[in-house]
């Protein structure tokens, strides 16, 4: 549904660029916000369930074949022991964004996020805060738009954007009484 | 050179029926550990490197083909995001114990703690104290000794050599003038 | 109710093999899964509360009686300062694993986890993730499937179920609408 | 050596009323300090190891015996899975003070502290700061007071004397040019 | 309207020998409890609030008269910055109990708890589990029963009635269909 | 609305001498706290939004404008990577004072605690209690009464006020059946 | 040794108006920094020993004195459970800055960092980072410049070094083959 | 000296396309791996000092100007309240990576940690391992390589590099008498 502009090195227009990727059903409240986002930013992404430990082949094969199929960069969501993003950046040298999930039985959140962003020399994973899909896809965006000027020019509006958003509500808290410099 | 008794399941007597891996030449002097309490135990062992970020194929193979080789137990240490013992688990159906290492860059130790501990339902790691093969490998010892008397009694003797070489301490203690009960 | 196949050690067929313990009555709602997936697994066992605080001598005695009695295996509950583990495995070599429990006045969950896997060199206890009762019952299996090929064969397809859990999500969700590779 | 006023209810003047235990030799170098406190007092105290987990028989033996034979306070330390002074508490109804120790392989130090501090209702640990053997010390000295009056008296002195260390190294810094309101 | 034993040091048999203190109302919820334990044990009490940092003068005051006034034991409880257990025990040499409050501001607990726990050498503070008052009483009555056979007899009791309460729970699961060892 | 005293150096009697800033409307329902101790100081003040990742430009501006503008303080609030009074700080040598708030996806609050407070050598952050936006402008009102009679008779006044209303609850408990000393 | 210009409202020109205290001698080589900026900056201060918990009455005549004696800012450093700044807080109204001292016996450093900066509403300390007595003291020249032009301009031009050191090392890194922009 | 293949969009084939930057001096020691990761991927960069506090007007021009100098992601280095990183961000759309800093005063290596991983919704940081410059510059290379091929060529070697250096040690330790699989 969602096009590629045509500067872009992907196969064709509408193969998929960004893969999310996530664990458990259960994340998909979390990471849909990142498939929200790039759809806003018309990046094609393809969005489904690898979970590390109970479908490893699956794991192994998605990374594998990632950079073959298109795509350009792969988002991973997890909980706990959160392993997914690790290993996919072990089977691929695609770069990989992990969004480090705050699940029910989490240890103040520390698991997940030590357990993506604690990799070791050579096999890096960029980690984005807590629950912040968000944040996963935007730097998905940023990493695609060092070679497409469409998607560089969307950050400078989307960034714009939530400037002018905060700007309005700097504007409406002085109307109802709020001062301001 | 070490033998298992004939009434365990192992293959032959002398093929490896525990496999000590780790993620680098550096977790060498935390594993090594483990090693001389097996081989107290006699019990056969193999050790090696399987690292999961930089080898993953071989981690997938080694832990597939455990069971088939005649392994029994899988120990794997780690530090930082230890993926190693939850990845093995997931290519096997064998117990795998877990050594969180306390590597140079650590985060008080957590890191490599919480990524072995927090595993999801039904992919169990069996986790062991920071840096404590030697637990790793008693703990390795007792599920063998399930079904093996011998080790069963050596388990035995063991603790009765803890108990007594606490209580030569004491009565070394109580000879220097430190009073006892 | 349930019984373990012939090839098994336990003195007769009926005999429970695995002890499920914790130290309060609160504890039930997370251990009770570990029953559930014992029960699923047809692996006999006994479930009852031992304090370790407020009934010690239950404890020994427990502890003690748990080899000779038939059991193969300790799974211990419990929250805060978890006694529970490490003492009963302070009092028998059979392999004993600690299910941390986050209990209400819980420091974010890290007192139940380090109380039980800090355990000193020759005293191991296994543990497993935060109120992760199901993993705990899975190790126990696992431990017993070493001699037990019925169970080595139920652990495969306790797995492949798992493995297709999450496929028939994959599945829906393509169906859905999600995108998948 | 040290001997207790007659006012104390202790069975005859030499014998000791603090029992100090600690879990491993290497503890030594901290609960020393107790003891050197207790000396100071002239508090007469026992000291020795008592291993929860490779000992655990002495333990229970140590902790019901305690009261009977004529100890009032027990001080108990230990590092990692402390678990020495809660299942001394569990076995005897005097008080228990612990001291939590910084082992080589601690997590920050919050394993032995959580360990110790977080008992469940009914059965108290006394806890001190990490490896603070002189607080346990004065904590039961504290404790015996309450029925002692030289000993109030000698608390009082002690006060007295920790004040007047502070205020000759004011003068000091005084004199060597820091100035002083 | 509680009652102390003619063996007890008090002025009078019903002066007061245990000071319940907090720092704020809202702490009343968790304290209640110690007040609720020591009327149990039938010990003379009073309960109040001094607030460290909004009634500084009130807590010299209460401190240092406390001896005076026939108390042998304060069990002083906070939150947050929790210096109520603290500067007590700085303005007098009774035994301090602390009892850390998990405010809903708190950082995972840890901030009251470290407040009360990392005092300086020579002023302890016995620190019990968070929100766990009913240990704070409990180790009061344990302080005062070092001189007093009635409430040595009492623990003994409320120790066999925890005791007692843990095997008609284990009875009930017993009938409930819960196995027992 | 409020007005400064003559006695203080601000421009004229109506000009803020505080600026509340926060980086996102959802910190209002903290920061207004701030407001309302400012108001009954009678401190002048503005509020609004400065969101350092959003509109960093405003937040330079805001920050190189403050002193000339009269302001004398500023108070900062922000959750998570809270960079907000950090980068204020390095934009002005007016005092920043900052509120690190517990948002949603906070790692035990310690992000936005640790992001405000561990400032390097030169460029200090004067950090207050988490949530606690009400220190935050008790501290603006200290500093700015260093120079302001006015303002330090009304925190002594004040500090009279918490003190009387801890004793009054005192009072009513006393009255309610709570022992008091 | 060092005057306040006279735009000040100290008493008169070399009366100290900021004090630094400190909880023990083995601070002094923290607290010493501050004591070296201030002299850098003109500011007359005085420098002592104020245990809280040794010496309380020392410190309750220290806090009730400073504002007549014509302190303007109190520095307060201390470790572990760090009561110091927070109880001068409690009896004085002048602003309180908190220097939480890293002990060897301190936990991960959170201990004096919590015991400083979760102070209740009502009675703040302005804490600064782990150690940085640096920033205590720039905090307390920042406060009172408040009030003071020659101490704005000192700050700006202590801000102007800072900078100008960082160009000095980005030249030489240049000229060292450092590529710079 | 470097140089990049005429495939990327950069201006020349020599402009630096990827800028290291860091806080402070003492960060060199980290950040030069970054430096010849990057240079053994023939990737021009740029390596110099900006310090957020100090240096911020720098920070503002540094960032704003990347992308029109060319650069094509930036890579900040910092330690403590580590805001490098993401006010990079906020100031250019370009991706930035973090590398957190393990600093002396540092708590546990969880504050820089923090403040560059909990950004805000819109703004990420790409975090990597504590102190491991290595992964920053690969994930640099791997941000690159999305539309270069050589780039990725060059990663596939450099992985592969890893897998056999991994595989050397094996076979070493194989002839040292380390058994393996």
């Amino acid at each position: 549904m969602t096009t590629l502009p045509p500067d872009h090195n992907a196969p064709d227009a509408s193969t998929p660029v960004v893969g999310i990727i996530m664990g458990s059903q259960s994340d998909l409240r979390v990471m849909n916000v990142a498939a929200e986002v790039l759809r806003q930013f018309q990046v094609p992404f393809e969005i489904t369930l690898v979970s590390p430990h109970r479908t490893p082949h699956r794991l192994v094969e998605y990374a594998e074949s990632a950079r073959k199929r298109g795509l350009r960069v792969v988002i991973a969501g997890g909980g706990g022991a959160a392993h997914l993003p690790g290993m996919v950046a072990a089977f691929t040298t695609l770069p990989v964004i992990g969004v480090p999930i705050n699940a029910a039985t989490s240890i103040a959140g520390l698991d997940s996020v030590l357990s993506m962003l604690q990799m070791p020399a050579g096999v890096p994973v960029a980690t984005v805060a807590l629950d912040n899909a968000a944040n996963a896809a935007i730097l998905a965006v940023q990493m695609l738009a060092i070679g497409n000027a469409r998607l560089a020019d969307a950050l400078e509006k989307y960034r714009a954007a939530l400037r002018d958003k905060v700007m309005r509500t700097v504007d409406e808290l002085r109307k109802g009484g709020l001062d301001d410099f």
